[in-house]
């Protein structure tokens, strides 16, 4: 309840009745993080009149819809923890939401074997690291087994017992999952691996009762100490990737090295903003370690005054400005492309997109201060380069956008150093990145070093022969890279988030919700999202739940950054005799623009900018 | 040849080289349009560099090339010149390219029966007036007989006979028209009617032996006089359409009264830049005329000074600037949105489209003279209202577009009063209309009244109640206005303009040539064309000629606001067993928005923005 009051003191949801206290106290932790969104918001409702129309829109968001969506998994799973324990590996995945496997916990230390030789540039998966030898003779002081994070990892079902581990205690928690509060799902995520991440998320963990009740589970002690901590030193002198941060164990991991994870479908549409710890990750190369302190930002280049701030002076003689904007990876949904016919590159699925309160300066009010003119009509484009480097070939991540979008008043480009509030993480950017809201990822350049504004764009592999999309009949042996254009805004999107594909749906009152995003590039809104649960013949509009803090309303023309959640319970199953149903989802933003029926039309060597219809497959049960 | 040579001292095309001229020689007429096009483009090309960089690709185009374009359809149809005429009307309609019926000369008198009511807001398609009676026993001076049009109408085929009109002669040229030096195909637009509209659009003609050869086809004299001009008088005095103007007869006619007409396919595609003559017409209610000595621009409304300006200020206080735009109707595409289910509105095919170097002042220069504030939080639209004004209700047509648009320095929003060098016509808006570029053509108002400022869009039928696309779950019976955004920017489309469904294709030489436009909303240059042979399974990139003068090299990420024209030879029908082809196109956008693959999942009541695939089946000759 404290945590709940909190957010009621803030005066903005007025929903907050005591009676819903109760059912959202499992979720305050959840709560917490959108409140942090809500606060670096706050600014801006008091300078712009289009906040002003999102907040009223927020605020006035139905109290049972923020119990259902805060309270995620946990509503849906109520039954399961009512139903006796699941007893096969098949039964579990009915179970549970989702059909990805539960992500892979996450070691938290730093050791990482050497890298065998350098990282190429086009990242590669990589498969787990092997397991560590057993360490079952080791005993701590007080008797306990002592176990390594390898050994710990191999428990992560009831056939396996559930293991996990907080601080430097290993707990077999498989008696407890089905009576966790936040739900199985929530917990299961934890399996194998630490639960300090997930507490941190969902803040309710921070209670003596809860280690109270985790005690009693204990069963051993996790190896560690002094040795591995020179061993990770070791590693971090030859090994690029060793000082990279500990990444936030929900992640779906799509390369470790450079790392690169996506968010679960089900945590993407429980909250119209990401928090930070499960914004998808999307690194190049390894992450630089990038100084605030002593970090000077460099503007030089055609047409403009050489300038050199640090972040204080960006800080303090520039206007801060927050934009609620979403990023998405060029490739996000690649891994369907890839079913049609092989595509290289990471294999994501939906969730390499995310979205945020950032905050910054301008870069059109930097590029102002070192005089750069619109009518320069040399300069074309603004290049950026970061602090991230190929260790093999030394080549400096870049790229860069057209100058009209720099300098547009509309277009709100920033150089940002707040991501919801907070200062940003070695993963998104630290201590400076740029953001260009409705333009694909690869542009919003990390740990900026330099601004180059130029007659030409950006000279660097990821502008000039990567991100571009091609012909369906154009392959690696026929492919230009010279004769598409860099890729910048991109095509209108969506995704159904709820149900994962292969969940079992059960038909008996005869609806089923379908939850997920929609999004298009350049600022266009969503206008509306078309779902269909017979593949495709028949379509019923969902609801567009309320705009993300910030965002303007639904269907704008421009400044639609944010994308635009959404959620249909959809009756159309009804006297269907098929044993599964083909959902799918497609939008339509304020141009007008429809995603294509179907991506073999689209298919393009790099996989990028899948747009077609999302389908997604469940069962059926009676 | 003095045509020819008035083009080369432009000093523009180097490529009028003198072995071109005799084959030029045909096509000078069309030349002589283009030349009025670089005449308003070459101030350009003093001002902007971003015209330079179009004009060297303009001038650069490969002689045979603009043999082939500006020829158009001559040289496709000198082969059917060579062999013997037709025998029947099937094998016809196999010679002319193009399946659509040749359209129905356009009276060029202004008697027109009166209306039986006023007309209704929505345009109704109506059938042609009903043949006057025969007056065969009527004679000239020269004892020659003396015609109705109407019955000059009636000889439109060899079987009918061909018949055309001079001035007051009737000539039966069905002996001549395969001897027509200008192809078949264009001489056959004339049948039934003047030849005058055409001699005016290719004025090779204008020489007197010309006149000496068709005066042996004299078969009589047109009915006339000062009686019929008294009748015109009586009928304008009661109906409203009375004084529209006369419209070229190649128009395909979808409405008369409005009248709304769209351009044959094989016209459109002949060049980027579409002649004012054949400019689709596409009028709500009656054609206003303005008198543009007296006229005065009203610009009045909220957070703006009121201004009044006549032509002639405008004229002089204001830049002149030049745009090459594209103005496409909403509903271009229509009748195949019927084909899946029928919805209201003009017919269109794909001709509702045209591309013209307009002329005039931005707006926004217009705007700022007023005081009227970018930081203006209150003002968010920009409505016009026209001189056009429904007969029976007396609404006013009028549109909006958003301030973001108007203010845009990079969105060149005209206030235009030239179309191609031209002072504008009465169809197209004389003296001063709207030019939204990368927006609908129902927002670039015509006869431009007033212009104002508002905290709101347009209130008009066409903003609030047309004009929107929604689900196709969506009826009249359950469509709500209100929830859908009023259409600006459209999605990326394409079209083929040739060859036309249904006509005989042989594959004699092994391949098919196809030609067409693409073109996106919001400046969205056109990055690549896909064509199919078969239906959509496979897929070529066209070659997409040359942007049009004084418009941005192709892929461009704003400011693309013309056309693309494109053509491709296409061997992909190669060993076919079918008597028919399915040709098949398809458009990417600079923000790679794709077409979607079919109509069905994007139709909607109003049938607009219909951008699905364009598939255009043909027969194959052996």
């Amino acid at each position: 309840m404290v945590r709940l009051q909190g957010v009621v003191r803030l005066g903005q949801p007025r929903w907050l009745l005591p009676a819903a206290s109760a059912a959202l106290n499992e979720t305050a932790g959840q709560m917490e993080l959108l409140r942090s969104c809500y606060t670096a918001t706050a600014r801006n409702y008091q300078t712009s009149a289009k906040s002003e129309a999102s907040a009223s829109a927020w605020s006035s968001w139905p109290q049972q819809r923020v119990i259902q969506l805060l309270g995620a998994g946990a509503t849906l799973l109520a039954a399961a923890m009512l139903s006796p324990a699941p007893a096969t590996a098949k039964k579990e995945i009915a179970i549970l939401p989702g059909s990805k496997p539960p992500a892979p916990a996450m070691s938290t230390s730093k050791i990482h074997p050497p890298a065998e030789k350098p990282q190429p540039v086009v990242p590669a998966e990589e498969p787990a690291a092997p397991a560590a030898s057993p360490s079952k003779d080791l005993r701590d002081d007080k008797g306990r087994p002592i176990y390594t994070r390898e050994e710990v990892a191999k428990h992560k079902t009831p056939r396996d017992r559930i293991w996990v581990t907080y601080k430097e205690g290993v707990y077999d928690i498989t008696e407890f999952v089905e009576m966790h509060p936040g739900g199985l799902s929530k917990i299961m995520l934890a399996a194998g691996g630490s639960v300090e991440p997930f507490w941190a998320l969902y803040q309710q963990h921070r209670k003596p009762e809860v280690l109270g009740i985790l005690e009693p589970y204990r069963i051993g002690t996790l190896e560690g100490g002094a040795a591995a901590a020179a061993s990770a030193a070791a590693a971090a002198a030859v090994d690029p990737y060793a000082s990279d941060p500990a990444r936030h164990p929900s992640f779906i991991p799509r390369s470790e090295r450079p790392y690169n994870g996506e968010t679960p479908g089900t945590l993407l549409a429980a909250s119209p903003i990401t928090p930070n710890e499960i914004f998808f990750v999307r690194n190049h190369l390894p992450v630089p370690h990038v100084d605030a302190a002593s970090y000077k930002l460099k503007v030089e280049g055609e047409g403009i005054r050489s300038l050199e701030l640090s972040l204080e002076e960006l800080k303090s003689r520039f206007r801060k400005h927050t934009v609620t904007a979403t990023i998405q990876c060029s490739g996000n949904r690649r891994n369907e492309m890839s079913l049609v016919r092989h595509v290289k590159g990471l294999s994501w699925d939906q969730g390499a997109i995310g979205t945020a309160v950032w905050g910054g300066v301008r870069l059109r009010d930097v590029l102002k201060v070192g005089r750069l003119s619109e009518d320069d009509m040399h300069v074309r484009h603004i290049q950026f380069e970061g602090y991230d480097k190929d260790p093999a070939s030394e080549e400096i991540y870049g790229a860069s956008i057209p100058l009209h979008k720099a300098l547009s008043l509309y277009d709100d480009v920033l150089l940002a150093y707040e991501m919801n509030g907070q200062p940003l993480s070695a993963d998104h950017g630290a201590p400076l990145r740029v953001v260009v809201p409705g333009v694909t990822g690869a542009r919003s350049v990390k740990w900026l070093r330099r601004i180059v504004p130029s007659s030409s764009e950006s000279p660097s592999h990821w502008q000039q022969r990567d991100y571009k999309a091609f012909n369906p009949s154009v392959d690696w042996d026929s492919v230009e890279w010279g004769s598409a254009p860099a890729l910048q805004e991109p095509p209108v999107t969506s995704a159904i988030c709820e149900p994962a594909p292969g969940t079992s749906v059960s038909l008996a009152d005869g609806e089923i919700t379908l939850r997920g995003y929609a999004w298009s590039g350049g600022g266009r809104g969503i206008i509306r999202v078309d779902v269909s649960a017979d593949g495709g013949k028949s379509w019923t509009a969902a609801k567009l739940l309320p705009p993300a803090p910030g965002a303007p309303p639904h269907g704008s023309y421009s400044g639609a950054w944010a994308w635009t959640l959404w959620e249909v319970s959809s009756a159309a199953a009804e006297g269907t005799s098929s044993p599964t149903l083909e959902l799918v989802c497609k939008a339509v933003d304020s141009s007008y623009n429809n995603q294509p029926d179907s991506i073999g039309p689209i298919w393009n060597l790099r996989g990028i900018v899948n747009n077609a219809w999302h389908r997604v497959n469940v069962k059926l049960e009676s």
